[in-house]
């Protein structure tokens, strides 16, 4: 790189995991189950009433969709949320470098629990926030006594935690995350973008006793609209005022918008493709465990198996037999883990029998 | 706020307009032309068939757009882009962000040329990159000199350069890019957001002489696509993979790069729009010269009119006549002025009965 890119940045590759559509994809968390003839339906019917005025600026502050997202964690959580403790961007990604923007910054570190979403330090680095990783316990879990000890050593700006965690599927408990918010006297940060596969309580729930409290979730996931790109938070109004001093004006487009509308109104039956995807995972695990491998204990859509002496050659021979799945190896604390996600029920035969076949084979 | 919100952040608001959709629109540089009913079921078409596989992250790398965007800026300058020299993002804002990621940052300076666009100095801040501003000239022109002189006494990382410049319409020469390209060793960007209403040449044409230039564009204006948030760049391939070390992963929607692509396949229609704005700017130019006020010579889609002495009084006065402007008045070196867009022929026509009647009430 002959240009005058930031120092940090030198040398560094971009974030993404390989695209390789000729394969079977459970390598990046997707849902398999594509949206039925009658979303695509009413999507294209939102986005045309959408385009028809495509030649003005779209709704600022997208009241509407964050009237319909409040509406939906209402539901599914039990805690009445207004839209002004709501906020939306392009993917949970931009909603987390705006709470990075708002509140890190240079001179303030963020904190991880580590294996975790390797975006996380990417986004505190992309807003100059400093990044610190503590270490997860070795089955990957999180006291509330280890995560308040953390706090207490970092004093960070900006904790995040995650339930079900990323990519171990861990689930972290709301003790946790009250023990770590009484801790702080930063913002705490609990990304849920997989709590819908779980059976746990969200920390929505947690909302009105910790003004610094921020849950994260996406419609990627059991909203099966990883290509709508719309994430959201519910945190408290002044959390959102905040958000606001650094959000990009008119950051969410009119089709965002009015697509991400269209798929709320069919919450009932994209939640519907979610007990079938815990289905295909539970097939999952119970397979892999036939064969022999470890598991990690999942409440997402998607499992850490192994171990692997040589996890670059199993992704390989995966590859080669059809399926592609996330070599997370070279992660902290990863050595020897592979994450695949639940896929439809011929995707998650084919997996199988895939696995059976290297299995075999090293045997 | 009570929130540990960054520090630079206290006391700040938000960017925006006010949003005030029943008067006649004529503050945000919009196209008054809506999508043809053509376009409109292009747009929904493409959308669909992208909904079937909404359920899988976009591509990532959005190479059918940028091939397209790539097509587009060849036949439009002459200058044969390949589709590794062009990026895209939502909005020629987040493009500029990116930018400022990749190239600003702690310890580093932006320069812009005020009066200028308002989000250049907003975009540093959020980047934690250092803002300096040099004034214009009187008429609001920038010469080649002034500009060369700025750049060796601020060691900027990066130069803003803007042709037609938001909010004058001023014209920057080509000469002016080229100067600021060779004195700095910084990156140049010349922001281009409204160049199709102009008559002069890119600084596209000065791209195979500068590794350092970028030239950022916007379907917002010219496509009458402001509600699809679809900026864009032209520059060198090493500055698009720099721009790819801090682009968030899958930051362009599956809907997005689906619509955008559909309204390039509409170019010849929307470019037709054009010709029907400058007609109307024409207009507006003419009859305010008539009612004896003063227009800054313009090449985009809107001017600067006045002066006025209590320019915020004389909005509310067009406010209540049912149309809404721009009080750019309160910015640097802009004491006295409103700001205009072209709309339709009516809501011209209904913009400078209101300018007239406000005139007639104060002689």
């Amino acid at each position: 790189m002959t240009l005058p890119v930031r120092d940090d940045l030198l040398g560094k590759q971009p974030y993404g995991a390989p695209q390789l559509p000729q394969a079977i994809q459970l390598n990046v968390n997707e849902n398999p189950f594509p949206p039925s003839e009658s979303l695509i339906a009413a999507v294209a019917k939102a986005v045309a009433e959408a385009t028809a005025t495509l030649n003005r600026y779209p709704d600022r502050e997208a009241v509407g969709l964050r009237f319909d997202l409040a509406a939906y964690l209402t539901r599914v959580t039990g805690v009445p949320l207004s839209v002004d403790q709501v906020w939306a961007a392009n993917g949970s990604n931009e909603v987390l470098q705006q709470v990075c923007q708002a509140f890190g910054g240079p001179g303030r570190v963020a904190l991880g629990f580590e294996p975790s979403y390797s975006m996380h330090p990417l986004l505190a680095a992309g807003t100059n926030t400093g990044w610190v990783a503590e270490r997860r316990a070795a089955d990957f879990t999180l006291t509330a006594d280890a995560a308040v000890a953390a706090v207490a050593r970092h004093r960070p700006a900006i904790t995040f935690l995650t339930t079900p965690n990323n990519p171990t599927g861990t689930v972290t408990g709301l003790d946790v995350v009250d023990a770590v918010c009484q801790a702080s006297d930063g913002m705490v940060v609990v990304d849920e973008a997989y709590a819908e596969f779980g059976g746990t309580v969200s920390a929505v729930t947690l909302l009105d006793r910790h003004p610094r409290l921020i849950v994260s979730r996406t419609m990627s996931k059991a909203f099966a609209g990883a290509g709508l790109r719309l994430g959201y938070l519910a945190a408290g109004a002044e959390v959102v005022d905040a958000l606001r001093l650094v959000r990009l004006p008119y950051h969410l487009s009119a089709l965002t918008q009015a697509a991400a509308r269209a798929a709320l109104a069919h919450t009932d039956e994209l939640l519907g493709t979610v007990e079938a995807v815990k289905a295909q995972r539970d097939r999952m695990v119970d397979g892999l465990r036939e064969l022999g491998l470890t598991v990690v204990p999942t409440e997402a859509n998607f499992l850490l198996f192994g171990p692997w002496e040589l996890p670059a050659t199993t992704w390989q021979q995966l590859l080669d037999l059809g399926v592609l799945v996330r070599d997370v190896s070279t992660g902290p604390g990863l050595a020897g883990w592979l994450r695949v996600n639940a896929g439809t029920e011929d995707e998650t035969s084919a997996f199988l029998a895939a696995v059976s076949e290297v299995v075999a084979a090293r045997s």
